[in-house]
């Protein structure tokens, strides 16, 4: 049989019981005669209390002043719970080895704090395999030219199991999460939510991108781009999840339905204008870029227009790192900006859905019916976004999610 | 001016209070513009805790069991203190980096859990140091020939930061610690105790071999080795400590004193005889070699006795790994062993003293005169051993303090 890549989060792994019952699983699977590779956060709360650390003993903002050694202390909360699941599974009697990231073989670029994996040369992992051992591999980080830890950012870890998968050319990726698979909609805001047992990758793409939390959206483009089928399940319960699969030609026949709503209120919306002629959108664009800040939806004034507007959205957290640039540069132009973070995104998110003009239509007609005020829409093949304010953006996920018929039909993805 | 290595213990580093103490030492240093490299321990009781979590999540001896994964675990505390005192240096305005023991070029050989320091290639540590940073490198520990973390045993720091010093050929290594210096005799034990200015590193490694916990013996048998002088002082309090030095010809005039009394009550008194006239020596310290038990004091019986007796000490908790292969080595022969465990050693520690033949004569008379049983006398050119009973070793560590004018004199060692 081939390899298996399994991925457990920091919240399977805190506490002596729950990292019993991981290494239970595990050895489960190893018996069934599965190669395994298991890729692992840090337990619990470690990276936030070693965050904590960084700023009482570095003083504030000491994670962007230190972002090397930041890394450097982060990346102990992983290599931890890698080496306490080896000593559990050993305890069972299952031959076990952690490995850190640079041990596994994994090579990232960029900067400290969101680094990504570029290479990974696999050759102790595979001989390790060959032994029979069970590898457990601390996520979230790789090595980079120099010999430094480099972290991969808030969800890191499953990407190092989706970029192990891929480089292994593993059979199979199950990544075990505290919810049980993907939702219609975010079960905690809609009740009526369902667990969609398949996805396609491209829509599991966008629903990561637009809020959905259970997968973080750059494994997904990681498992889309190397045609990685990805098993997201709970790891308290024994319950089949949801697969997201580019491959299965029977997930194509529902291609053109509504697959899920998603939300995220870490949005801001920022309006930039000037009063003159000038057209600053490459300089705007090229601040957002030289700050690292991604950006989502972007609408702009026309050139025949007596002022130029552009208005797009951002994280939240973005804000202050670039509100001090742009008022600098369209100042000259007699212009300036306004931020709004009382704003929320929701998005339907699909396949085909250009081909859908009437989903657009229907949807700006259920809000407008209740009152909800929307603004910059935005649509593609995979998602249609719409601005609404924050107090209303689970009243919108309900209304949309009955729109569009998810909790009662078979409609699966 | 050259390299200073210092190295700070875990109490040094326990909580944020005294790191940012420790940081601005260090900067003070920088300051005055030594190249500085500082080593470091896991902070306060970090690998204590992590060894219970061993135990906690492996089960019982799962440090024996699965020794790789417990050090990849233990060298997390060392890897999380070198980051953290980088960040409070940077906070000052102190350009620094921490390196693990495998960034820093640290290679060791050996089991896991009890390594040494092969070779260091101290390639990036130098280019880090011509970049004018501080270099904090985690102690404790080095990566074999297969890329696997080994730590060095109990006091590993202290011998990290001496091999340091000897790789980059440092003009100085300083080792703090919560004390401020080598003493006479323990001054928790002997009131009349007093700091030495000066010790020979011969002397050093003898005092730390024989119970002095200033100093672990293997990095003050590597500073003799390297010709490295090292300066023991306090981390707490800025005073002048004790420098342990084989090159200053000065220490040499006073080379036929008494420099310190030791204790150590790690130590069991093991006893094998055999009624026959076998002569199982060789067996015997077969036995203990193969299962890595060090042996200090060796008496035997002489080959025309009519029973073969042969007694040695170890340490306390060597003795169940040796008991029962003695015990099944000499069943053969009519033979048997005795354990006693409620002993203490109590050593004179000098230069010369197998010139001083008067010296053990003093010893004798002075413990016995109190009715204090010694027995197996041990000598040597640096130390005379006596073993008593346990509940007399505060009162024999005083009695010799005074017998042989510790606390009144200018001998210096």
């Amino acid at each position: 049989m081939g390899i298996l890549v399994q991925k457990y989060g920091g919240s399977s792994l805190a506490g002596a019981e729950r990292l019993r019952r991981i290494s239970e699983r595990v050895a489960s699977t190893r018996r069934a005669g599965r190669r395994t590779v298991v890729v692992v956060s840090a337990r619990g709360d470690t990276t936030d209390e070693l965050l904590a650390l960084v700023d009482e003993i570095g003083g504030r903002d000491a994670a962007r002043r230190a972002p090397r050694e930041t890394d450097q202390l982060l990346a102990t909360g992983e290599y931890a719970s890698a080496a306490l699941l080896a000593l559990a599974l050993e305890r069972l009697g299952v031959p076990a080895v952690s490995l850190t990231g640079p041990q596994a073989g994994i090579r990232a670029v960029g900067r400290h704090g969101e680094g990504m994996i570029d290479t990974i040369d696999t050759g102790r992992v595979r001989s390790c395999l060959d032994e029979e051992r069970v590898v457990v591999v601390g996520g979230f980080q790789g090595i980079n030219h120099v010999g430094d830890v480099v972290t991969l950012g808030r969800g890191g870890s499953d990407t190092t199991a989706v970029a192990l998968a891929a480089a292994l050319d593993a059979g199979s990726c199950e990544i075990y999460t505290d919810v049980d698979g993907v939702y219609t909609a975010d079960p905690r805001l809609v009740e009526a939510a369902r667990k969609l047992p398949y996805v396609t990758a491209d829509v599991m793409v966008e629903m990561a991108f637009s809020g959905a939390k259970v997968l973080h959206s750059r494994s997904a483009e990681l498992a889309a781009a190397k045609g990685v089928d990805l098993h997201v399940r709970s790891s308290l319960v024994d319950r089949e999840g949801t697969v997201v699969s580019q491959r299965d030609a029977g997930l194509l026949e529902t291609g053109s339905a509504v697959s899920a709503i998603t939300s995220d209120t870490d949005v801001a919306r920022v309006l930039v204008h000037c009063k003159g002629k000038g057209d600053p959108v490459s300089t705007i664009l090229g601040i957002l870029a030289g700050n690292a800040v991604p950006v989502d939806l972007v609408a702009r004034s026309g050139p025949q227009e007596e002022e130029f507007r552009m208005g797009f959205t951002i994280r939240h957290s973005d804000v202050e790192r670039i509100r001090e640039p742009l008022e600098r540069a369209v100042a000259p132009l007699g212009g300036g900006i306004r931020v709004d973070t009382d704003v929320a995104k929701v998005s339907l998110v699909g396949m085909g859905l250009l081909n859908r003009p009437e989903y657009l239509a229907r949807l700006t007609m259920v809000l407008s019916g209740v009152g909800i005020a929307t603004s910059w829409v935005s649509s593609s093949q995979l998602r249609v976004s719409v601005i609404v304010p924050r107090h209303h953006h689970v009243e919108t996920l309900r209304l949309l999610h009955t729109e569009f018929g998810l909790a009662d039909t078979d409609s699966d993805g």
